[in-house]
């Protein structure tokens, strides 16, 4: 299991009429989690769509238990569970001083630049089984 | 089963560097397309507001499929299969020029001004009934 | 003079939490009547970004007058004043049910795929040019 | 002259199908710097919001100078130059490592919960000039 928790300040941009954060804007947020879960490893998004390859969407599930509302310092907890293959998911827990906000999950495969899809790059696998194994230890 | 299907045109706005829309951005499109179902049977989703009402998004899941890029014309068919209770589940398929972009759906429930959940609206209830009546004769 | 109005409907996702429409989100708006513009004249911004070009903004500049609101339509009228030279100016106006919401401008310059700037292509210049003749007449 | 200084992370959701970030994502990151501006001093935005006082966007100005992209970190400066009276102006200074990326400005003025203009609170304005005081000395 690798995992990882970050933070965000909710945004008045983020707010809607209904004075709470719009559902669709907790999915950036699951994005910046996930960016600093890779970067925690040792490994760098950045850097990986320089090479050439990009960790698109395949499925983004949201299920929404107390609103986010603006000002509110928000924890997303970014968590692989299983060891990744071609697919990689992503679970995330979203809470706001202790309470739990939101639940989630994304699933992802590697493309090229042209949008075709194809298998991990190297580096990737090493370094996330790598993390896998020191976790258990 | 009561069914809208709504255009959007894809602004810049919503793209991202992988030079596709970003996959949060699906949603306000399934958004704009429930806007249009509710309005289609006689209803106003921004009357329901004024009279205290919203019907915030407890659950949201989208499946990718093929990416939707700029200046794509969107096609969203809104469709409510089962007979709302004190839920109401919305299920969308997004196309464009008869290519499948991807498909989800939102669970949603009535809540008061103050966010405590509420029964629905008698006119709510009462239209989307007749609707159904309609679509089943 | 080349002038396009188009219409938005105003997109819940577009609210904050004051109940109207985020200040950034009439950006946007403006994109999608400048692209309506440039295309009204027969050219593609689609087609000009595919080879090679593109026209970022430079600089933009917004006057909030009256809020808009969730669900309203809204007009946005853009124009090219002055006839473009190395930079291209649009100017809008923004209303909703006659009444006058915000006023505002971007300037333009074209770029190729590297960001660097670089003559407008032969083409858009001669298309604009013919439009403003055909205006003048 | 008061003035802070806050940072942000770009996110893969603000950038566009030019690589870049999209123009109007800026505008979040001005309201992110001058929510800090007015907290440096000891108000709370949020506090006032919930007093019944917004201080929504009267005019806002943008000059991008140079592209922020994915994972550039971001620093915004807003300063307060002038002794705000009716009307309160933000200026900012956008930086990534050094670099100018944009330069803008944008015009506020309090309105009440109806969205009618009002005095600012006395609390602001006492806090506001109390800072301006300790800056001078």
């Amino acid at each position: 299991m690798i995992t990882k928790t970050s933070e965000v300040r909710v945004r008045f941009a983020e707010t809607d009429a209904m004075g709470v954060v719009y559902h669709s804007n907790y999915l950036p947020w699951c994005e910046v989690s996930r960016i600093n879960l890779i970067s925690s490893i040792g490994l760098s998004y950045k850097k990986l769509s320089e090479e050439g390859y990009h960790l698109p969407v395949l499925e983004a599930h949201m299920r929404y238990k107390f609103p986010a509302r603006f000002d509110d310092l928000v924890e997303i907890k970014a968590t692989i569970k299983d060891r990744p293959a071609l697919r990689v998911k992503i679970e995330y827990e979203i809470t706001s001083d202790g309470r739990l906000l939101a639940t989630g999950y994304t699933m992802h495969a590697f493309v090229n630049k042209s949008g075709m899809p194809v298998k991990p790059p190297r580096e990737f696998i090493k370094t996330i089984l790598d993390a896998y194994d020191a976790d258990e230890k």
